[in-house]
């Protein structure tokens, strides 16, 4: 006992974050985040996000050991996480949070944007949408591919790929509920139209400014939200002319707000944030 | 926030542990308990346990809310867990614990005992033998099944049935970490022999004190420890002329001593209670 920590999720995806202000190595090491992520023996959570101190021109540097204790550049929900966390903290030593936070990450500067109604946004970059860049053989490599067939469990799906870093198969249907996301998301993933495998998503269009979607995560399965996913989703539906270029997408986790910028098409992702509880480890 | 809870494990099977001993309803209702409960969303157990006032001859009361909202009679890894929680608030107010703990639970009077080393012991009453009392059919009603062919996926398999208020079939192998738990579990416990279905316990002698067991527990599947199926494997293993009346069994989450006390039949289970950490929520 020891280590005073914050629980916090967005949309079901849960991080342990600590204060890391006032040194600039992790507190834990990734072998007792593997530990401290067992749902089980410990304090259970997908990962550990380290606020460290400031590196450069930003405000904190952001890190994560994964539950498995490697550690990725970002994450999407962790960040939004990260964001809250900082905002509880400095309300709570000085009475008032920033409006926004320039966070180093091993991706790059990331700027979550608090919003009025407690959610953060987060500028997701652009989209890549040319074959080579996904990358699938679904097209030439210099071409989009749009609205274009592939041949899963002996049916046609019509099927657009984007990537966010990640790749993306997205399909449009009638009633996501009715897709056997278990059986078909192996296929789609493993699929030889994809060298790189690739995250598949279903998208219910209920509204132009709002979607229902299930996910399939390449290596994860099915997961309650992926932030990359409905960004990618997004763009698809714009590329088919099936919604507007902001809408709402429905996860099974919760709630993203998706807008996808016309000037300089760059996505921006706003989302939920939440503590569960706070304890000490 | 504002409700102070403490985490603890049984051997991976893990609870919230509050304080109750002032009043005497829950501080949380079934519908709480299912949230905090929730690993992604909550705080994350497998169940959060009451330590409320005493009734009649007895120095607290546990009652215990499921992750689904249901409330069982008892649980053996609970009532240890519910043990220590009581002997870490007694030390921190008094100094000191006392070395038993008479319980009031559904399922009636429990006296968990403190062990010098930590570990709390638990008496968990006489088995039940005859096929009746099972319930099965593998065995005239009033006889013992003890060593008995059992056809299971095309093979003959030699089981014992013990019942502990619920119902175990032990089978002895060679190797337990080579049995296919996933598909032969569900098998054993549909099989048409066990009319209210079965526990099944794969146990490896590996000395005659020393035992290593594998679970398929009826309606959760693979877990992690099955206190119930410990005690049931020790007695089919004296009874088949395998094992000690008191023996170590070594379970996926971790050790429990099981002693058969052969004056009055009674077994009891000392085993591991740990505290993960403390929150708040």
């Amino acid at each position: 006992m020891g280590i005073a920590f914050r629980k916090y999720h967005g949309l079901g995806n849960d991080f342990i974050l600590l204060d890391n202000r006032h040194q600039p190595e992790p507190l834990i090491t990734p072998e007792d985040a593997i530990q401290w992520c067992d749902r089980h023996f410990g304090i259970g959570a997908d990962g550990v996000i380290f606020a460290l101190p400031a590196q450069g021109e930003t405000d904190y540097t952001m890190r994560i050991f994964n539950s498995d204790g490697s550690e990725p550049e970002m994450c999407g929900n962790g960040i939004r996480c990260m964001a809250k966390f900082l905002a509880d903290l400095e309300t709570v030593e000085t009475g008032s949070a920033r409006p926004h936070y320039r966070i180093h990450t091993l991706a790059g500067l990331m700027v979550p944007r608090m919003e009025p109604n407690g959610e953060v946004t987060v500028d997701m970059g652009i989209p890549w949408l040319l074959a080579e860049e996904i990358p699938t053989t679904l097209a030439a490599s210099d071409s989009k591919v749009i609205d274009v067939p592939l041949e899963v469990a002996e049916k046609s799906w019509q099927v657009t790929c984007v990537s966010m870093g990640n790749p993306h198969c997205i399909t449009f249907v009638n009633d996501v509920a009715a897709i056997p996301l278990e059986t078909l998301g192996p296929q789609f993933e493993h699929h030889p139209a994809f060298p790189k495998r690739i995250n598949t998503e279903f998208i219910q269009v209920v509204r132009p400014d709002y979607l229902k979607m299930r996910v399939w995560e390449r290596g994860a399965g099915i997961t309650l939200a992926c932030g990359t996913g409905a960004c990618a989703a997004l763009v698809a539906g714009v590329l088919n002319g099936k919604c507007d270029r902001s809408a709402t997408l429905e996860l099974p986790g919760g709630n993203l707000h998706i807008t996808w910028n016309e000037a300089d098409q760059h996505l921006f992702m706003t989302g939920p944030a939440e503590l569960a509880f706070t304890g000490e480890a």
